[in-house]
């Protein structure tokens, strides 16, 4: 605790990722004083057929 | 808000998830009262593997 | 399957997501070409100090 | 409802899947007194780089 | 890892919420072949006003 | 895009969500390279009967 689930548009790098999560933790421990060790993340990675916002799906958005 | 999660057995098809999207955010932002940009949706899909009910996998099931 | 969550700002009544259950769960039986008993969904409550976007909280927005 | 929701590190067999699934069931049904029909479980695989604990990815961890 | 997410409905008491966490904890540490400590549980408890099965309220059932 | 859930034990104050929201939308937005507001926060309190770690409850632990 806590438990952060981060859906992503897939590409995002290895990089991308473990820079988030090193500040994301920093963040959420700092600010919530917790120790890092508590601090889980899960990053869920979904094609952009399998986005939608306002009705539309993010691969046919121009 | 609102943010809509939904589970599929994969293969289905972008058709199926454009017009899924399409007319759930019409349901959500007509009942709900809100801006039809403001739903978001998000599809996972899933092997028939990783799906159980009753205790028995989806991909045990005749 | 198919599993769905929807996360709401709390207030909305038990009317509007009766209305919200039946006509998602028509949606997703017709396009996915499930039975209707199928179809899950759960609502869950959130205040709007528990939502943000754009890095701003829900209840701080005017 | 139960509605059960499992994150694993990708890797693991359908075997493994079939077991966990079926011992959870019976645990859920006995417990929380529910017919095993309606014990419903996901498991989402991911892979090592989208896990972080401590602010460190399972990938990065010897 | 893994992580696990329960959704029930309200009502379960802590005593059958202590049962569950220890007995699916211990398949998943045996079944999975990872210790005990590295299996997290979170319940997340629903009024039947907001679950919802074939499109009919978990309160609307008799 | 990105959607971020974070789970947390009730007690957390709407200052340290506020802070937290912004400064987790800081890091996604430019690790990420998205606008902030592309980025969506929701947090999910819960009590700590309905968290475990190891099998133990967290309400359980001394």
């Amino acid at each position: 605790m806590p438990y952060i689930n981060i859906h992503l548009i897939e590409g995002r790098t290895v990089e991308q990722k473990r820079e988030m999560a090193d500040k994301i933790t920093n963040v959420v421990s700092e600010v919530g004083m917790v120790p890092k060790e508590a601090v889980h993340i899960l990053f869920v990675d979904l094609p952009k057929t399998n986005i939608s916002k306002g009705g539309i799906l993010t691969s046919d958005k121009k």
